[in-house]
């Protein structure tokens, strides 16, 4: 057996993607035909031992994975059947004493076990991803500890426009992950246990009632330590564009600041460094914001695969598509994938950041003052009327320097031209006391 | 002057977009520079006397949009700077008398106003999606009123699976659509003031103070219509990429139930016919599925849309991007129109559906009952076993009587045959049962 | 080691990806440091001898990939760089003699061995896949052979239009299928060695002339297997977006085929059915179009596959771009894959359609003759008038008889109604006939 | 009426949209329906009088386009039918002489008249796009010709890497866009005429037979000033794709130049400028990149819409799709648009671009001579070894003099230490004398 992808091409995720690889995903699947027992169990359907023996036969506690069976038997089989159910529960069958066969997978379709996995690992994935938001957020925080107050050039459309702390800079950057780390903390993880076709008329079948299929579906979802649905979502596919629509906000976040530390650590720019720049055999001096790079390339990635989420949703025909449904589950997990590693990448990426203060202060005064000349427009325009203005600040860009010409100005006698300057007084409302 | 795009290539959003056309545009562009003059007054920076010359002078009331700009000559110098908010400042303070011009968009960046004109158009657009979407829903109830017992083909890979009531499917219609309408419920629309660079620097120096500053935003924002935003979001652009993805979710969740009237409206299935089919002159015989056509080639083309707001979002360099923020707005816009139309479109679908229950009758019958052959399983394997189980199927797909195969069985002896094979008593748990 | 993705996700390609996989990746990647000390030997400036002991320090032969270099060694050593071929070079050093290191990855930059060993991959890929679409050409000939004249309904917007042959529907097929081949056909796979930043400065330092590096970068490209680079393409991406949009056209061909085989399988179409569905244990009665299934799976995940490396080669910037470049890597290996899996589906697809020319003849039949209602026009029209003739089709959608209703027209006295309704006499200019 | 559209969120088309415009397309719509029945009058079916007759009574001569329909009142008739032929038809026959209506549309369906309007409007833009594209690369050449020796640093991953001429970048530049033209020339631009279904049968029970609807395709296809198709191409979408593709590729040979002067532009880099930057009212002293700004803005967009033109192709099912087909027309001619855009901003980029030497100059002296550290590894490593030239760079990193460094080096006495460090020396292999 070769493995198709063990990271390779994926420096952005290796190391980082255990909690969704095919193992994880096999895992996730037998976790859900366990808890369909389980359930069976709790609503008195199926004995204790039965329970027992079935789950002793699969090799497996109620928690760990099963070991013997492997990904390969699995994947050679699902060509056939589309999904990677059928072949496993023929396995999972074969390994039960024949008289219990029939209560594995007992009522269920392929879809109820597929989806049910991928929340079971998304639920997992994004709890991991949470987490390193959190210590992103905590990095960021730290660098705003001891940099918040430097002052540096604001750019917009590649130019100097004026002056602001760093701290306003970390504070956009936080504050677009916080937002994206709500979003994921609000996500919806539901089990899905709905039958052949959505309706549930297996399970009422097995069980005799209305009721006692809610029991089972209740139970199901708390087995599978996922929300109980409030109905089908096999072809109302929210769960999954909602999910994938927080997954891409979230690498949206990180490749905004990623996108920023890589512009700011330019040659020329230089206020920012990442803590372990990845060098170059060739070019020693080199110092690549490597972390950067790979969460950008994410970024430049992430959105298609969100977009490929929405399309299935749109085009889930019937009661389950002929192909919708199939074109999420790699999608998805390449998703999950790409916000573990991007998240990962940004820890280190915050954590180690380093600022250079001497290098903000160079690029400060590469205008010469006129960083902060939208400040001198508010303070003098009223005073000398906008054609003077305009006509000062012509000479100041064609060299004529800012302070003198400000000393020169009758109108400016009584102004502090050294703090009018001064880009630290021009820095705004500081996002910290706007909170208080 | 020609326009470029009245709506001749656009069937699915003609009639429908006039909230989001570029007059429409100009108006919210105009409304947030009367906001912001309406918030110096507010915070005692402008006499009402003063304000009033300069709304005067721009023609309009404190809500009626301005009928003396046109479109065409700001866009015609929109090219050079890159944004329709340079000309327009141009034209507003021209119109001023002089002394007031400096209190027209006084510390505003063309970003301020351009968030903030988006803002106020896609929460009146979306104001208009929801209501739409209630009466979709409203539509699809009254169908389950006159339908919701029908029982017909629960199809699943294009085959045939087991029966279902048109009830369950218009439910999972109305559920996907009432979740969009959540999401859209819960979108934010923060008004933007930020300045040059999102520091409020500007907004600082003339107010005086932070103090003022927040006074100021928070005056913008009501008279905006807007939220107050937590902080500058001109490079941390969630609200655009919540609102593409809540826009997007909408326009899935009318794609679904769109495939699923074209696709139950073939010839060959006939069971649902939209209310006002298109004809064809050359095939008289022909009832197109127009309206649902329509619908899915919004449904086809909105994700991709909302990927390009997600990459904008990931891109957005800088305090202010170059290009990644310019890429937002017709991107954004084209989303607003998608959804405004096929939000339309999908209340006449709904209100209008023709459900021709013979042909569902007949379609339910075309496997000679096997619709119900899981049931049969259920019922008959633990009597017969699974390997006279599978013969008899067998018999039944190569031509023979079920219900002739079910009575010679001794084991059924005991077995309601008539009840066993009738389709409409396995259409599973009731889905309004199961609210109660 | 747990891989990532063996397979488990994707029945689209499992087992159809061997070539593209990542120890196929690897094995391209030192095909690729092979090519290069190759080169040094033909231009003279390595020794038959150095050369010999470098390749057997690297334990391959001229063609065989190094079995003693493992993806999980290269993978864990690949972050922190970025990329793949820095831990390899250094496995590839650490074993030549120290005296020979400096000829291993000589003057070469990552972007050159990752570039070409992507084009390695594609070209054996795309050959692949070529070969698959000539099967699936030579399948849809089959079919036509032994079902060409057949008799089915022409569908547009779902409903029944006109008659058409089966020939007709997979000439339309095999024509986009041929398109897409020719374009695989004319692709260029470049070689890439440009070195650090694309200028070949390191390899006119190495060889001493302009002369020599042209020399070099022949012989390399030649020993690649690939076509001689015009210049360096590091940052001009044409190679691997034309490589793209050939791929998502190859699987939009297929998905076509695939999408209308879907279709005609339907329960209630039943004109084509795949040669082997997949069954259902609960529902023995479906027979599943999983080919299909899996083929259309691809095709709504390969565009937005593409899009990404439109957006990587757009935003190339500077001589190697901070992430767009890191973006292709797995989106084209994806791609390639997809191409791979769904062109091998699309072979036993073609080869094993079953067509019931039963249920054909029975749908052109449901809507009473009114499918030739075109022709009727067209003869009845000049005769009739068209108020008359839209009186008569509006008759015989009430449920009249529309042989009768013919019959009883004095003006079509001298018409042959039988031929005249006949589908099989309406079905167009045949288009093999076309070309003679 | 409002028309929807003017330009106003559109900077970066505005001005340059008139050839794709409404107005355009219903030109092109007309024209289809002109060259038809000139084709009738071509095969001898139609007398020149009859065919005179009908052109007068719409108005329009041979080329004209027809000024008495106005878009609005087909945009309001376009909903009904989903498309803008059908009520086009209908005004057309309305002003032709009852007894020539036939004439009319004769035979033809909707969507031949659609898809070969869009192709009449594509191969006018295709066309203005590649004289754009040929000014681009006359304006590069322009630069190149004042500017290519010019030596500037190379950067990798955001860092300076190795000198080369401003030429190499140019020539790098160039050479995207002259693919790119290559891809567009070799576009083919095909009529449909294929009737409701792709059959043509209507035109052989109109013609009589299969060479006389032959010869009204080639005619039609000539009146058109397009290719003759193949065959029917109604769901064989490549003409579609492929167009799309080439547009799109396009727009990333430009986006790729734009990305490099915003880069070049930035600030603290200041190597490049463009002719006539976007000013700034309150910043005066900010000269934005707004073209560069506006062509990325065009390619963060295309990629995506031209992944929505492949699931078009992909989903075209039956003879024509529900909806797939409908999404592709304002999607292809939104790419039209960018395209048109785009480059049209391109030339006055390329032409008007301003050179900083001096900056350029101070830029490459920023790594004190570390920028041809790879060829001092080259030079030196042979001479001293590996570890003592480790050593060499750190103490050039932490500051020490590089010269004096090597002039220190008793095995570089032989060396000429000035020419080692000239970043001049070390630029590469000519582009242009490659090509000798």
């Amino acid at each position: 057996m070769t493995a198709f992808d063990e990271g390779l091409l994926s420096p952005a995720t290796a190391g980082h993607d255990r909690l969704v690889c095919d193992a994880a995903v096999l895992d996730a699947l037998v976790h859900a035909e366990r808890a369909l027992i389980a359930a069976y169990l709790e609503i008195g359907m199926l004995s204790e031992s039965d329970h027992a023996v079935i789950l002793r036969s699969w090799g497996g506690g109620a928690t760990a994975s099963d070991p013997m069976i492997d990904v390969a038997s699995v994947v050679e089989a699902t060509v056939a059947g589309g999904n990677p159910v059928i072949p496993l529960i023929a396995q999972l069958k074969n390994r039960a004493p024949e008289a219990l066969r029939p209560w594995v997978h007992r009522g269920a379709t392929s879809q109820d076990i597929v989806d049910t996995a991928l929340m079971i690992l998304a639920a997992t994935a994004v709890e991991s991803v949470r987490h390193s938001l959190t210590d992103v957020i905590d990095g960021l925080r730290g660098l705003a500890e001891r940099h918040g107050r430097d002052v540096v050039a604001a750019r917009t459309l590649t130019q100097h426009a004026v002056p602001m702390t760093l701290g306003t800079r970390t504070e956009t950057w936080g504050s677009g992950v916080e937002r994206a780390s709500t979003r994921l903390a609000a996500l919806e993880f539901p089990a899905q246990l709905a039958g052949a076709a959505g309706t549930r008329a297996s399970f009422a079948a097995i069980t005799g009632s209305a009721e006692q299929t809610q029991s089972l579906v209740r139970a199901f979802a708390r087995h599978a330590g996922l929300a109980v649905p409030a109905g089908s979502w096999q072809v109302s596919r929210w769960p999954i564009t909602e999910l994938g629509d927080a997954l891409v906000q979230t690498i949206d976040s990180l490749g905004k600041i990623a996108t920023d530390v890589a512009t700011l650590s330019r040659t020329e720019v230089g206020e920012l460094r990442e803590g372990s720049g990845g060098g170059s055999s060739a070019m020693p001096q080199k110092q690549n914001p490597v972390e950067s790079t790979l969460i950008r390339s994410a970024a430049l990635r992430a959105p298609q695969l969100g977009a490929t989420l929405h399309l299935a949703a749109a085009l889930a025909v019937d009661e389950r598509p002929d192909g919708a449904w199939h074109a999420e589950w790699p999608t998805l997990r390449e998703l999950l994938r790409l916000a573990l590693g991007a998240s990962a990448h940004a820890i280190s990426l915050a954590e180690n950041l380093r600022v250079d203060p001497g290098a903000a202060s160079r690029n400060l005064a590469i205008t010469g003052g006129l960083i902060v000349s939208e400040r001198l427009g508010i303070v003098l325009v009223p005073l000398i009327g906008r054609p003077r203005f305009d006509e000062l600040i012509a000479s100041a860009m064609a060299g004529a320097d800012l302070g003198d010409l400000l000393r020169g100005l009758p109108e400016a006698a009584g102004l502090d031209v050294e703090e009018l300057l001064d880009p630290a007084r021009y820095t705004g409302v500081d996002p910290v006391e706007e909170e208080g």
